[in-house]
This record gives C-alpha cells, sequence and structure tokens, in this order.
C-alpha cells in the first residue's frame, strides 16, 4: 500500500459506477456463473479496491441473477470473494480480496428511460456534440419525463444506498471517500452530499465535456441539474486540462459561479470544488501479456499476410463520434493523389457494432458500409482489396492488429481519451506512426508524437497519411520510441495514484 | 456632430463593408438606376458617414453597372451625392452628404469562391454552429483552394484599397479610423496594420462568435488566419457580451495569447485589443414613419381579418439557424395540450426564402413546408388555417404585422442579435408579448421582458407560448412596455455613439 492509499485508508473507500466488477448469469442447468467486466477501468479499480481493506463496490444490477444475488443478501453488500468462492470453486474469487460489493436493483421501466433515453444517447450526444442541432434533438414530454422519473429516480436510488454505505463507515469511526464513475451519475454527490456532508465525494467523467454553450441543447431543469449535482463533489476529475477548464467555464456561465482559472476551483455553498484532469491509462504489463498468447500468434500470422508494403489500422466503435467515413474519404483521396500506392497499402477497419437500436447508429453504420463499398470498387483491383472491414469484436484480433500496423489513424470528431491510441503505440513492433486527432483527449499527451490529424478536413487527412506512411525511419522510431515510453511512464496505475494523492491532499487540507 | 464624432474627425472615417450604400443597375432603356442597400445597418452608417467630413465607404462592385461606375471613376472614390444627382436627378442624393464611395471590382471566379464557399455557408454555419459533425462539412481541396484563391484574394484586394485610402488621409495630415462590417472581412485588418501600423482599425462582427471548440471545424491554417486578421484590429466588436467573451477565450485556448478576461483585452505583438459588445438597434422613428404608410395599413386591415382571438407571428429568413420547424412542433403540441385553442389561435409565419441555392437551406424550407401541411391537417377546420405560412419577402406586411401580434415567438437556435424582436416591440399596439430564445443576441437586453423560450426542447417552447397567450394584462403591458422603452431608449444611433465614444477614448489613450 503506497503513502497515498494509506492516508485515506481510515474506514475505506466506496467505488461507484453504473457495471460493476462481475455480471452473474444463470445457465440452463441452474449453475450461477460471473462473468469479469471488462476494460481496463474495472481492472484497475478492482486492484485498487483489493489493495485497500474495506473497499466497497456499489454498482447496478443488470441481469436477472444479479437481482436473485441481490436477494439472497437482502439487499446488503457481500464479500465478492466468498461469494465467487461458495458458487464457482476457488478459482472464482482470487483478485478482489476484502471487496464488498452491493449491487442496486432499480425498477425497469426507470432503469430503461435513465439508460436508453438519457445517458445514451442525450448526455452521449450533448457530450460529444453530435447533434444536428436544426433536426435534433427534440426534447419533449419524453425526454423531460425520462429525466424526471428514470435519470433522476436512479441517481436518488444510488444515493441512498451510497449514504448507507457511508454512514456505516461513519458508524464504526471512519470517514469514507466515495468515487463515482461516469456520466450515469452527475446527480448522486450533491443527495449524498444532503444526507452525508462530511463525506469525501470525487466524480471522474470519462467522456469528453464540452463548452458552455453546448449544454444549452439542454433546457436549464436539466443542465443545471447535473452541474449543481457534480458540485456535490470535493473533485471533478476529467481525462484532459481542456475538460476541466471546460467544465469551469460552464459554473461560471450557465450557474454565474465564483470560478478561479488558475487554481481550477469553484466556490460554491460555502465549499470549494476542485476540477481535476488524470488521463486515463492502460496495464502495459497485462496487455503485453495477452499479446503473447496463442490466439493473438494466430491473428497476428493472418494479418502478415494480409499486409502488403504498409498496412494502415483503425480500432473503433461503430459510434458517429468516431469520424470513420471521413478516415475512409480520406484514404480515397490519398489513393487518387498517389496512383503508386495502389496494391501496395491496405487500410484494416477493425470495426465494433456499437448501439444498433438507436436510429443514429444504426444509419452511421450503414454510411459506413457505403463509402467502403464505393472506395473498394473505385480501387481495388482483382487481388486486392483497399478497405477491409470488419465488423466484429474481437479483442484477439485488435490485439494482433497492434502488433502489425504501419499507421494507426485515431480521427475521431472528439473522444474522452481513446485508448486505443495508447494500447497500439505501447505494443507495436514497427515503429509505426500514430496519426492523431487534435480533439481525442489522448492528444494533449502523444500530440507531440503524433501526425496530427483535424478531424473534418479530408485533405489534411489525406496528406497526413501520406506524411505517416513516407516517414523516414529515424523520425518514426524517434516517435514511436517516445509515444510508447510516455505511456508506459504514465500507466493506469499512475493514474489511480495521482487521484488518490490529491484526494489524501485535500482530506488532509 | 457630438464630441465623440468630433474627436476622431481629424481627417476621416473609412467604412468598409461587403455590400456598399448602393447597388446600380442599367434599365433596358440605357438609364442607370440606384438602389439603396436595405437594412438599418446601412441606413445608420449612411447617417453617421453624412455627419462626418470626409466619409469614405468601401465595398464591392456587384453588378455590371457597379463595375462601370468603377470605370468611369478610374477605380478611385467618387462623391456619392454628386454622382447621384448627376446621373438620377437632385431627388436620388440628398442623404449622403460629404460620402465619397470606393467601389472595388474583384475577380468573378475569386469572389464566387469567397462568397458561396467560405463566406457562405462555412463561415456562417460555423459561426452559428449548424453542422451535423458526423456527416458535414468535408473540408476538401475545392475548401482550401476557396480560402487561398477566394477569401484571402478577396480580403487583400480589399486590404489595398483601404490602405490606400488610409494613406490619402495621412497626407493630408489626418489619421484615418476604420470601421470594418462583418465576417467577409476577417483578415483585413492585419493586412492594413503591416502597411499603416498607425491606423485606428474596429471591427464589427454582426454574426455570432461561438466558444471556442467551434473553430476546430476549422483547420489551422483558417481558423488561425481569421483570429490572427482580426487581431489586426484595435477594438473587435461583437453584439453581446457572450460574444466578446468568446472571442478572447478563442484567443487564449486556439492561439494561446495572454487575454484578460476582466479588462476585455488580449495582448498581441505589442499591442492590446479590445473585445467590446455593442448591441446593434433600430431607428424607432423611421420605423413608425413606414407603419404609418397607406400600404402598411392596408395589410393591417387584412390581417385584422385573419386574427381570431389571438394571433401568433414570427418573421424570420428561411435559415436553419432560425429554427422554425421546431417553432411549428411547439404549436402543434399547443394544439393538443389546449383543444380549447381550437379555431381561436392562428400561427402567422412570415418567411423570407433565403440562399435556395445552397442545399441545406432548400431542404429547410421543404421541412417547413412539411411541418405546416401535417400541422393544418391534423388540427385545421373547414374555416379555419392554424398556421398561415407565407413565402415571401414583403416589408410592408411585416410592420403590419407587428402592429397586431399577441405573441412574437423569436425561437432561434442562435442569432447574432435578433432586430425583429426589437422592430416588433417598438411598433406593437396590443401588448404583445415577446417569446425569446436565449441565444439570440437580443436576449442579453431584453430577456427580462420576455418569455424564454429553450430553442432545442418544444415541450418547454410549448408551454412558453401558452403562457404568452394567457399572460395577465397588468404584466403584458409591463413587460411590453419595458420592452418598448428599452429599444427607443437604446437605438441605433446610440448603437454608433457608444463605439465612436470607445474609438475616440482609445485613440486619445
Amino acid at each position: 500500500m503506497g503513502e497515498a492509499e494509506a492516508a485515506i485508508d481510515d474506514g475505506g473507500l466506496i467505488l461507484v459506477s453504473h457495471r460493476g466488477p462481475v455480471q452473474f448469469s444463470r445457465a440452463d442447468d441452474g449453475a450461477r456463473s460471473a462473468e469479469r467486466g471488462g476494460g481496463g477501468l474495472v481492472t484497475a479499480l478492482s486492484s485498487l479496491a483489493g489493495q485497500l481493506g474495506e473497499a466497497r463496490w456499489v454498482c447496478a444490477a443488470l441481469t436477472d441473477e444479479d437481482a436473485a444475488v441481490v436477494a439472497e443478501h437482502d439487499g446488503a453488500s457481500f464479500d465478492l470473494d466468498e461469494h465467487l468462492d461458495e458458487h464457482l470453486g476457488p478459482e472464482g474469487g482470487d483478485t478482489d480480496d476484502g471487496l464488498r460489493l452491493r449491487m442496486v436493483t432499480v425498477d425497469d421501466d426507470a432503469h430503461e428511460a435513465f439508460y436508453s433515453i438519457i445517458a445514451n444517447p442525450l448526455l452521449w450526444f450533448v457530450q460529444h456534440e453530435l447533434w444536428d442541432r436544426p433536426d435534433a434533438p427534440d426534447l419533449t414530454r419524453r425526454e423531460h419525463d425520462a429525466f424526471e422519473h428514470g435519470y433522476a429516480v436512479v441517481n436518488r436510488r444510488f444515493a441512498e444506498v451510497v449514504a448507507e454505505e457511508v454512514e456505516e463507515v461513519a458508524a464504526a469511526g471512519g470517514r469514507a471517500t466515495v468515487m463515482v464513475h461516469d456520466y450515469h451519475f452527475y446527480l448522486l454527490a450533491a443527495l449524498v452530499r444532503e444526507r452525508c456532508p462530511d463525506v469525501f465525494l470525487h466524480h471522474f467523467v470519462h467522456i469528453p465535456w464540452p463548452q458552455p454553450d453546448a449544454w444549452r441543447v439542454l433546457p436549464p431543469p436539466m443542465r443545471e441539474a447535473v452541474f449543481t449535482g457534480l458540485l456535490g463533489n470535493d473533485v471533478v476529475a476529467f481525462h484532459t486540462e481542456r475538460f476541466a477548464r471546460n467544465f469551469l467555464l460552464g459554473c461560471q456561465e450557465l450557474l454565474g459561479l465564483d470560478v478561479d482559472l488558475d487554481e481550477r476551483t469553484v466556490a460554491v455553498d460555502g465549499r470549494t470544488v476542485a476540477a481535476r484532469a488524470y488521463p486515463v491509462s492502460i496495464d502495459p504489463e497485462e496487455l503485453g501479456e495477452r499479446a503473447t498468447s496463442a490466439e493473438v500468434g494466430e491473428h497476428e500470422r493472418a494479418l502478415w499476410g494480409l499486409r502488403r508494403d504498409y498496412l494502415i489500422l483503425r480500432v473503433d466503435r461503430t459510434d458517429p463520434s468516431k469520424n470513420i467515413v471521413r478516415g475512409f474519404r480520406a484514404f480515397d483521396l490519398l489513393l487518387r493523389d498517389h496512383p503508386e500506392l495502389a496494391e501496395r497499402v491496405t487500410f484494416l477497419a477493425l470495426l465494433q457494432p456499437s448501439r444498433q437500436d438507436v436510429e443514429e447508429y444504426a444509419d452511421y453504420t450503414q454510411a459506413i458500409r457505403r463509402v467502403v463499398a464505393d472506395v473498394n470498387l473505385e480501387h481495388g483491383t482483382a487481388d486486392w482489396q483497399p478497405i477491409d472491414l470488419r465488423l466484429e469484436e474481437n479483442l484477439d484480433q485488435a490485439v494482433a492488429a497492434y502488433l502489425v500496423f504501419d499507421v494507426l489513424v485515431v480521427n475521431a470528431i472528439v473522444d474522452g481519451m481513446n485508448l486505443v491510441a495508447k494500447e497500439a503505440v505501447v505494443l507495436n513492433r514497427r515503429e509505426g506512426v500514430l496519426a492523431l486527432s487534435e480533439t481525442t483527449g489522448a492528444y494533449e499527451e502523444l500530440g507531440d508524437f503524433a501526425v496530427t490529424l483535424y478531424p473534418f478536413d479530408v485533405a489534411q487527412q489525406a496528406e497526413a497519411l501520406y506524411q505517416a506512411l513516407t516517414m523516414g525511419a529515424d523520425e518514426r522510431r524517434e516517435r514511436s520510441q517516445g509515444a510508447a515510453r510516455w505511456v508506459r511512464d504514465h500507466d493506469v496505475s499512475a493514474w489511480l495514484h495521482a487521484q488518490l494523492a490529491d484526494i489524501a491532499a485535500l482530506r488532509g487540507a
């Protein structure tokens, strides 16, 4: 346990996130199984929780079997390791020492409104500025009701549960630190603060925080609830200084609060709330191990077969914010401008279908398929397909592709961080070039090592791709090594420790 | 001549705008005619120019006959009154005492690229944030070329002409004050400053200035040219404090310049540039006179015939920024929620077709016709058409409508000022209620007298319309009188004098 962890370890850490570390399900034979949450974040938080005594994790009960587990414990928290050992055998629960899980059941209708009307797409679209504003959104009673009877209800329910956990910690003589995650729980902190004025509350926002006027898409009852809810925290944390600044500017412009842009604080109700930037990162060791697996090796061999002189790669969800269509248009332009590249370069696009029940996402996937068909028809030859589009989720294949690309394209319109960029530069073995949009969170750290992309400028992206493909060996090496070194020096554990150190300092003050 | 005018009247004022005070044309019989530029701005500037000795006005030669007039004067400036007297008889030129006109001819291709690719729609769409960002714009070589060989060329040409005029003033021992207008000439000031370091340059931006990230739609070569061009000025002027602040935030975030948000200044190249807000206004006397004309009277009688218990009015160009479709959706909702309003309220929409050669505008006009047809089909009866849509330009009819409305709807997504709101509240005779979007420039002045509209919230707009229609007589009177008084006290002449006073003070410093 580090100093920072020790300083806050006087009674417990309470993590709050919509998805928790495990999800339970029941097979046809009646056996319970548990699937670990994917992604570096859950891993990192689990590892943190494991390091601290009495860590608690509050998350939603999302499956019927989750609800059954909740019922078995009368709604109370339970020791995750013990439960997994009991139900899945000893190999089930060996990584969550001391973690108590508190799963929260929510009324189905309220959860549906919370999740499918407000969190996605409304907040997601506002924060990524994806609306075609002359046409959408049309906020109607449906959205007002979903906010009031869905988003607010779920937040209140979680706030009650968190407050109960905080009070348990206090009853045992401790002072809890609550770390809340993401755009599902913007209203939570103020509600917990009301009931537990002395608690330390920290909220991490994992998606972009746009400039104040973007919030004017929402009427005051919604946008003010978001801001005042977050201002219940002691720290509101973001991936970049830009997002933290945007949050402060929003407090100033939309709520008329007194903000100190240099100190990065806002004064509210006699308290001081800090806005801070902690760029999330990856676990290079864990990723490196994965890259040595047999499955990845198999994919890698197949990709070597695909690669000709150059392999351009992108790995994304099919989200409109990822700017996939313009990336292919830029590639089209590259092939037009440089006929010498014909049959020598392949653009491998590994795209996980995302939210296909949302109209904008389904339409966007169709637009991707359309432009790929057009480019392949225009430039393809008997034995060369310029774009290799794979619409599937296959992490091993993505890891293999990270090893072999020559150019990685991340041209997002806007992105909270973009961990693909960090994973790829750490793993790549070809001194591949990172072509990175200026509007990704990752750009604040990796911009100096990357070829910059301006996401709306197709002509510039085509030129940048050419620059990346033809970059001299020395420059490639220097940049790729620099980027990999940066990520190794600023891994996910550094991300967590920076937050804990600030929490310890602020709690002490 | 007021004090402020006197203080800057040491050699001349040079006005610069794309459209000038007159446009010449030639009839089939070979006779030259001159049409005065419409709108309060040209009137106000003409009147200002008339008050100052040696005022000059630089504008584009837009017609063949304009070019003929230029040729007759060998490209030099000429006395506008004299020219009009000579060609049109004495009634032609009685309002422009002492104004010298300098019309600038520009290569047709360069002008077309400048106007139809960059100024409209690119800059207009960026500044009104109208892009459907996952899909548009796609900046290609066409846009880069249009910026370089169109927008920049026209700005350079105008800068040369302005510099010549400034040098003429200097040769006569004066120090010119240049007042540049709008989004056509963002690059001009820096170019003039280079050649004439001591000139006083003032630029008024008549459309919204969005927050810094909105400018990231343009790549650095364009957005930095816009900002550094404007920073050649001594004063950059906007309609609202919000726009001025957004400009300063842009200087800080996009150019890394040292900005003082309290003093509203930015330091650049050893100079200090001020960002200031001067809300443009109208000429209530002139408008009042127009309202007494026979043509307006005739329209007024017709509109009294149309009106039942209530008349809701909107007067707009068919621009996607005006949010016309959502306004009708809100009206639809109002009629659904309040069946008692059936056959008692008519929504008169006076819409001037705008830029129908631009795809987004043509599509938007179709969307307007579609929603009007739907609402009228749904709610209309044998002798009642809920929405009366008139797609035409008819100023007399609009003025008549200002007299008789019960509720004026201005629900723009964003608007630099919105003079319709100011004209309407000054003329209205029914203590009509102004329903005004929070994101119009006018809201900064008239918000306290208005029912606020949140432009993306159809449900809220429906409720606000109901509130406006049913407001008690005392409150209506207080608000409508307050708004009218505000506009009378802050007319276009006050707008000009505030700018001239600041110019005088800054020139003196």
